[in-house]
């Protein structure tokens, strides 16, 4: 749909180049460690016309981890919710999941950094990681919670242990693939989720 | 044992005192956010007399890895191995190795941040960052493998993807303890491990 406002249009687009740029500087340098100056000049501008976009450093960070979220709810959780519920979503949760990982965005390995960047400064950077975090395990839970609904996983399944699991898993392998270069980092990823689904299973 | 050179005895002390604080700074800021400057005034030293212990910021870095994985030797493995060999030393492994995360001298923390900031960062620290991961993976494996050997673990256990596993239950832990300040943390952790150690005996 066009928008019937250029000024706007262009000031929004400037902004999505912005944080793209953030998206990728924050991946290797972390959130906290993002410099401004850094950001501007990959963005061909000032700081103070980077400063026109946003009002802070926080408020940068913080549209950063929006932006990630916003990419990983388009590349991870809406087509997973297209398989049928119970066991085929959560496959499908594990391998899109792993599969964003290493998309081209960085999201992912941004939102990653500022968990450990963060995780001992209290503010609104660290509230928003924290409450993301929160919401990627509880998707988990709550997928396997509709797997034991659906009767495809044992009534007596822990849905808090299995996606706090899940969780593992997928930091083991982040951390295996980027500073390991370990290359059985998917395939030992992909090994304990199917053996979590499996013992997760009803029995019959 | 008294030392009998003063001056190396009274060097080493200020340098021991510069890594202990180090590594509680290094837990706040991450290994790359440490600030030399801070960090001089933490020790009520200059940054040039800081400098005379420590050649260059990646030195001390490095330095400050060694410290780390020294009191993980002590807190950990020397403990844990006092266990008979097999499942009872895994179980000291995963007791002594959650315990340790909490420990004041803050030196898992230090590591943790490490691996998140330089997993994209090439050079020496990176490269004792990835090795120090890459041995408590190896040691996890390795006491799996006893395990097995033992006649304790079944024989076609997996014991890289053992290792691997344990390893994500301790980032899980780590990152819902520091991030989250999940009150269910270490009851994760130890369900974990012991579902973990359970699947993996010989039955019978």
């Amino acid at each position: 749909m066009p928008d019937t406002t250029p000024t706007g249009t262009k000031g929004q687009k400037t902004r999505e180049e912005i944080l793209r740029l953030a998206l990728k500087l924050a991946c290797t340098t972390g959130l906290e460690g993002m410099s401004i100056g850094a950001l501007a000049t990959m963005a061909g501008m000032s700081k103070s016309g980077l400063y026109a976009h946003f009002s802070s450093k926080e408020a940068l960070q913080c549209a950063v981890l929006d932006a990630a979220k916003e990419r990983f709810v388009k590349a991870v959780l809406i087509p997973a919710f297209q398989a049928p519920r119970g066991i085929p979503r959560i496959e499908q949760l594990c391998i899109l999941w792993t599969k964003w990982e290493d998309e081209k965005s960085k999201a992912g390995c941004s939102l990653m950094a500022a968990a450990t960047d963060f995780d001992d400064r209290p503010g609104p950077v660290h509230d928003k990681v924290a409450a993301m975090i929160d919401e990627i395990i509880n998707t988990f839970s709550r997928a396997a919670e509709i797997a034991v609904a659906e009767g495809q996983f044992s009534a007596d399944v822990d849905t808090r242990q299995f996606g706090y699991e899940a969780w593992g898993i997928l930091l083991a392998r982040q951390q295996l693939r980027r500073l390991l270069k370990a290359k059985d980092a998917d395939s030992l990823a992909m090994q304990a989720y199917t053996s979590l689904i499996d013992r997760s299973r009803a029995s019959g």
